[in-house]
């Protein structure tokens, strides 16, 4: 089925994006405002940027003309804390995506523990398995009314200690964490396939 | 456990990184460079930037100065197309993440028939369920040294009928896609939950 894009409303984009680029990691995003208060929201449009220098991205909309708290705090105070979000957090996580008045505090409302953060004004999820606090490095705004990419470096991480390997990796399945797809639709892991990369050789000349 | 991720180097930055923000989609690229010559290449740092306007991303490297292929032919010819892969087709995408030589065609070699495209140079992967042709929008470099992260309007889809269910909605089990975790590990969709998004409501004021 060929779909041009600029034919379809922008709800069946949004599920035809949507429901094709999966499963996405979810950035679970804290923030303050300039007064700071503070906020946390799931971002599924979340990302690796870079490895080294390490850039974490998230890409948020706006409503009614306003950007998403998260955005316009990350932007307004220079920093975020972006966390992952286990399958244990998914109540929790998901009761944080509610569409709440700005002066609403997340952490309150889903009832969760806050630790303040090393070098960002943000606290962080205490709870989490992983939290990267981040400094704002850049964003984008997608022309034509489109979200805006918001660009953090990586200053510190904490990782929960179980979850470190000898050899530095992490133990993805003790991770367990949530994906998004579409709609209402989240994913856990299914199975996990080990697939060693090619190595390149010249083909045989016949 | 707490990283100072400037004090990690780079292959254990890429360990925390990649093993954390898990699963991630693949774009699986595939560009044509200024002599029209084909390339197809995996890509796990790919994401949704936007809906409306519907914009895609993703990142790729430098390897001995030279940005990768995939992210060159991007800005060189003003394009590419983003494919999802799915479970059948794992072995295919393992194959061309080889790092071959520039001249070499992962269509080619790893036996994949193309379609050309309806909008832009690069063709597209046939067996593909999903692909996504993207016209370059905007390319931003990470300072020091940084991935290129490369933002491609869509402007066609191409998906497979039985995908696409009546309602619009994908069927993401049907789509069955691969996702990607660290090293040299990849996975399948598990478990899938749904999550009504909670409405908001003042909450009781005692």
């Amino acid at each position: 089925m060929r779909f041009d894009l600029d034919g379809l409303d922008a709800r069946e984009r949004y599920k035809l994006l949507t429901g094709t680029v999966v499963p996405r990691p979810i950035g679970w995003i804290s923030t303050v405002d300039e007064q700071g208060r503070r906020n946390l929201a799931p971002f599924s449009y979340f990302q690796i940027a870079s490895a080294s220098p390490p850039v974490l991205s998230f890409s948020g909309g706006s409503r009614a003309g306003r950007p998403k708290d998260s955005v316009h705090n990350a932007l307004a105070t220079g920093g975020f804390v972006a966390h992952i979000a286990d399958m244990a957090l998914m109540e929790a996580m998901n009761a944080t995506s509610v569409e709440a008045p700005h002066e609403i505090d997340e952490f309150a409302y889903a009832g969760l523990e806050a630790l303040p953060a090393d070098v960002v004004a943000a606290p962080r999820v205490a709870l989490a398995p992983v939290a990267f606090e981040c400094e704002l490095l850049h964003a984008y705004e997608v022309p034509e009314g489109g979200n805006t990419v918001v660009f953090g470096r990586v200053r510190v991480a904490h990782v929960r200690d179980d979850l470190v390997q000898e050899d530095g990796r992490i133990d993805v399945r003790a991770l367990d964490p949530l994906a998004r797809l579409s709609g209402t639709l989240y994913a856990a892991l299914g199975q996990i396939v080990d697939l060693p990369r090619p190595v390149w050789q010249d083909l045989p000349s016949d």
